[in-house]
């Protein structure tokens, strides 16, 4: 079956500084119309970072639309033309501190594919190199360090609740004995 | 250190069929003021359904914001105060014809934290029994089925690229040897 739907009209109803917001008349596979509600945003990344003592670094920052914090592995925007594995580099060295000379791509990611195409590559970084912090005029975050046994019972208890971090730490779970 | 930001305005930008957009000025934790572009969601719920061949099922639908089809467990929106293990129970059936009497919880996740509070709640379903497709008017799917050996090379090849399928795809093979 095909399933594409064609976009028959888009009208602009918002640009902002991190998304767009276009609603679309669509032609379904059957021919009838329908509406599409889309968040355009510009694709973000993530790094699991495992610390010289192994540990894994999360940040736990305020998150206004849940209205509450979360703990997440250091995640930022693309900036404009921005390369996914230099972005990644650069989020978790202003984040955490720590500079990654290399990253391995754990996967990509889509968090609400039904309105937004906001795409996340998720990296796994080891080796740390120490750097310099640098955190955006409106970035407030803490840093916290988990151990393996930490991380897997957070899990458990459905601690962990932004989905890049819950898919990061079960990579690291099930791949743990290539990173000890 | 007090990570909240408190909301000092609203202003509404767009009230859609699934998501409503507002852009709120907010106080930093120092002081400063700052905006935020908030897409606000009802929630969804998804479901991994193992049938009685052992495999797991998944639904294959065009995603307009990422302009291609993916590959995902049933899932769906909740309706106006729906309980979100009936909404499960009821997009499985509605998806894909099964009937899951007993649903355990996976976990709970934000997609996309930075911008929507759409929260996902993840449930595992086995042993199911025969009840009826009944799709919306305006989706159209394709039923795919996988066992775990093929669930693991797709994982490893980042051939699933939605957050919450990831999400429930790990965790089954993290603790598969309990669904046998």
């Amino acid at each position: 079956m095909n399933l594409f739907e064609k976009t028959l009209h888009k009208e602009s109803i918002y640009k902002g500084a991190i998304i767009d917001l276009e609603v679309h008349d669509i032609e379904l596979p059957d021919g009838q119309t329908s509406k599409r509600e889309l968040v355009y945003h510009n694709g973000a990344v993530a790094v699991c970072a495992i610390n010289p003592d192994n540990q894994v670094i999360l940040v736990r920052q305020y998150r206004k639309p849940a209205e509450k914090t979360l703990l997440e592995i250091p995640a930022g925007k693309l900036e404009i033309n921005e390369k996914r594995e230099s972005a990644a580099k650069r989020e978790l060295e202003e984040e955490t501190g720590y500079i990654a000379e290399n990253l391995e791509l754990i996967t990509e990611m889509y968090g609400s594919p039904g309105f937004s195409n906001e795409k996340i590559s998720i990296y796994l970084a080891k080796d740390l190199k120490i750097g310099e912090m640098n955190l955006d005029d409106d970035e407030f975050i803490e840093i916290e360090t988990y151990n393996i046994e930490e991380i897997t019972v957070m899990l458990q208890n459905k601690e962990i609740e932004d989905a890049k971090t819950i898919i990061a730490l079960q990579y690291l779970l099930l791949n743990y004995n290539h990173y000890k």
